[in-house]
């Protein structure tokens, strides 16, 4: 699938690259994508615990700023972008990609939301997944579309536009 | 494609459907996907303008509640989500969406930033694709993996939350 994309990953490919026959792959995986999405969860598990002590702007972006790294500098681009394309015509993939990876990040980031708020740093009338959506949104849709990079100070720019506003009035 | 998703859209399906021969198809579009993009375009032709006279934050409105409409309300969610699925693996189709679709929404919310700007009513340092990014980047992220659904309450708050910040000390 690195070499050749999700098109020339099939079952059989699969297969004949793990040594195996293409009925052992389908008794664990249902799909090429289930097999990217355990590949990218292989790839991805220590990135989702956030570092103690940090400050809420420095956790908010220290878990952007590692998900831009993570699909810039290594294959998980890649991986994510083919488990994107196969998740929105397969509900079973959506559902694992939603329950084993957006999910379990997603409730770390409301953490750091909740205790940003109970601060004092946060507005407490802000849209946690709306805030969520907003930070990684960018990254996903930039990753998707192409139609625009994802430098190293993207992740500083989101958390600093959403936290201090763009709006002319603001700080 | 609608009936029974980008799968069941072969490029047979479509010239079945069509009353035409395969080579016909193949003479206009390179892929279902291209068709799909037509398709899609061809439904959202009139989105794209803004109407005169308002604000910066109700033009920035404007449009991001014309694309939450369109995704929840229309067939357009299912054909983007499609085109969105296929761009990721098809270099050629992904540039024709950023050339066609993505290009020309942007140039317009470029025009809004920089006239808010012109007003005062936006800060002058602010990343205008990146906070392009941040108003519709969750809409796509939303629509691509449906961990959140689209409300039409949604465009409301990403322009508030960017405009005026979720940090507390904000407003």
């Amino acid at each position: 699938m690195l070499e050749g994309g999700l098109a020339a990953a099939t079952m059989e490919a699969i297969a004949a690259r793990a040594g195996v026959s293409k009925a052992t792959i389908y008794k664990w995986w249902p799909s090429r994508g289930a097999v990217a999405l355990d590949g990218f969860l292989d790839r991805v598990q220590h990135s989702i615990a956030i570092p103690e002590g940090l400050s809420t702007v420095e956790a908010l972006r220290f878990q952007v700023d590692e998900l831009i790294r993570l699909f810039r500098d290594t294959e998980i681009g890649a991986i994510m972008r083919a488990v994107a394309s196969q998740a929105v015509s397969d509900p079973d993939l959506a559902r694992a990609v939603r329950e084993r990876w957006l999910g379990p990040r997603r409730a770390v980031a409301a953490d750091v939301i909740r205790q940003g708020i109970a601060r004092g740093d946060l507005r407490p009338d802000l849209d946690s997944e709306a805030v969520m959506d907003q930070l990684y949104g960018p990254v996903y849709y930039r990753l998707i579309f192409g139609h625009g990079p994802l430098p190293p100070d993207l992740g500083a720019t989101l958390v600093t536009q959403l936290l201090g506003g763009v709006a002319a009035d603001q700080r």
